[in-house]
């Protein structure tokens, strides 16, 4: 078993602007999302970061993954809300811990950070992720652990 | 069949707060959410909205329905995105088109801010609204309109 102290979970800064654009180049390649190119996608965590919009972990030395954090105001308590808007480690690095230990760090930072909740989309064609994620206490269901089933809905204006 | 264009959606403002906390108050009721007192869900709104972290829309004389927005830099393109976290009518005024009135002009102001994207989420029990979601055009598909169920998931920090 890997020891996951050892992953070496950071808060990424400007410096790791252009490794961050590689992964979500990476993540948008393998779930055949179009994607910009990787110069691109560093571009805007970075400026995003730097106004405060956004926060990212890295894992590894790569790095070889990242969590992508958001945080605002929540609407029904005097605290913060967090939402996970991507999690991604390259697959040659699957299997050692690496996604969980950045979800550990994702909702400690979070807590760290005054949010209440932390929250998330994913598909259910995910199946490694929905484990990963219900195995540390996420939850779609509403309610209780029988209630009905949350979904995420979207569309383009 | 009703007009649409009768139902008189605005967007809120400071003189709104107290019966915005109210319709909040009933909609936490309605769906047996622990819910704080009107005057206190009215108070968080207001500051929300004076700090530009929330818009709301109202429909009706009652006002008799709302729908909460929050835009923020979106991740993936220089945009922004939307999140619908609220929309309500009360139950004596519904099955006239408010609810329908309200998620249109929600779109239409997403988009008028500056929104490629407006998302939320539901429960799979409220039949009703995932019925006036689908007819707008919003998708809890992923990719394309057989594709994975796309879920939504949370957890306390």
């Amino acid at each position: 078993m890997t020891d996951r102290t050892q992953h070496d979970v950071r808060i990424a800064d400007a410096a790791d602007a252009e490794a961050i654009g590689r992964l979500l180049h990476d993540f948008n390649t393998e779930f055949e999302d179009p994607t910009p190119a990787a110069p691109a996608l560093a571009a805007r965590p970075q400026q995003l970061m730097s106004e405060g919009q956004m926060t990212v972990l890295v894992a590894g030395a790569g790095p070889d993954g990242l969590a992508v954090m958001r945080v605002r105001p929540a609407i029904w308590e005097n605290a913060l809300e967090c939402y996970l808007a991507e999690l991604y480690v390259v697959p040659e690095r699957r299997g050692r811990g690496l996604g969980r230990a950045l979800l550990e760090a994702a909702i400690a930072h979070a807590r760290a950070l005054g949010a209440s909740t932390i929250d998330l989309n994913t598909s259910g064609a995910d199946v490694a992720a929905r484990a990963l994620y219900e195995s540390l206490g996420f939850t779609n269901r509403e309610g209780e652990a029988d209630g009905p089933v949350m979904y995420y809905y979207e569309r383009e204006t």
